[in-house]
């Protein structure tokens, strides 16, 4: 048996991925069987298995893709000294996650759509979501920390409830962009500086 | 043939829309056919097909019960004088929503994630969810025209973009709150509230 080359290897992974992001974003999630993934990477049973043993596998190596963006993006921002105000943030953060994405062979923001109704029906796959979500979301709580030290919001803010909001901000814009269209990252920023620079007095807690 | 009173049509398609619900919730939109909504719902063909003669009406009048409680919920808001500031204004409309949607047979919330992850596959879809979307933009921008006037927004503030980050905002809230649970109006208002008296100076608008 010839030697398998880590090249190889990584571009077989490669091509069985992309037949797979194919066919989520046109049949969506569920509606995908392995057998629809192995016809569209033209590969047999054995070659694809052997990387992916079923449909939560690509799941998973779909999350750690998202991750890995993230996860780059966030350590870019986190050496930045000082920390960029919060619309700046997110305005770095949307365009190179944006960039990230479109380095992909499909959009994988779609793909996440997908996967996150998915995710309100099987538990598996909730419990990826969770996982990349609970990470974003430490991301933020150390981002909202920074902001705190640097004055940028209130020293008795919450930075989880920060970071909350900006995880929706950032889950809402690439809804958002795929269901409505016509949203720049430059569009969205200057929205969130007019919210964030209002005059308007601190609310009280009783909204709830 | 008796004459069939409003009340009972009312009641009839309340209970197809209701069968109609727990399928998309249980296995999608995609997966769910008219005759699994037959199944649920306990009726026949027949009367089914009277009130709705396909899956797409169905969507249709689902849109149209998230749409009667946002248009009620916005104008509930727009008669408050003066304007209540962004975080509150969301706090208001989140809190109204949730209390809407509560009032229903099923999560509604849950329901829109399905069609949303669909509207990118079926463009009949994606016209309802466009629609849907563009009548929210329209009134979050009333509601940043009245920010304006009211000084809580910068006075060269594209109403358009503010509203864009509201809409977004909504949309995250309801994906967070299903995907990672532990969500409440009262931290997500906090979590705006800190963000929106934030000391920064603006941005550049280089950001894109």
């Amino acid at each position: 048996m010839p030697r398998v080359s880590e090249e190889h290897l990584s571009a077989r992974r490669e091509q069985i991925l992309s037949a797979a992001w194919r066919c989520f974003a046109r049949n969506g999630f569920h509606m995908t069987s392995m057998q629809d993934i192995l016809a569209e990477a033209d590969l047999s049973a054995g070659a694809v298995y052997r990387y992916f043993p079923g449909k939560l596998d690509l799941i998973k190596a779909t999350a750690e893709r998202v991750s890995y963006g993230l996860t780059a993006a966030f350590d870019t921002l986190d050496a930045v000294e000082p920390v960029p105000p919060p619309a700046e943030a997110f305005g770095f953060l949307a365009s190179t996650m944006l960039q990230y994405i479109a380095s992909q062979t499909e959009d994988l923001t779609r793909v996440a759509m997908h996967v996150w109704s998915e995710a309100l029906r099987e538990k598996e796959i909730s419990d990826q979501v969770k996982t990349v979500g609970a990470a974003v979301l430490a991301r933020w709580m150390n981002t909202a920390s920074r902001w705190k030290d640097a004055g940028h919001i209130a020293p008795n803010a919450e930075v989880r409830d920060v970071a909350k909001v900006m995880y929706s901000t950032m889950v809402g814009f690439i809804v958002q962009r795929n269901l409505l269209g016509d949203l720049t990252v430059e569009q969205y920023v200057a929205g969130l500086d007019a919210l964030i620079h209002s005059s308007a007095a601190p609310v009280s807690s009783d909204t709830d």
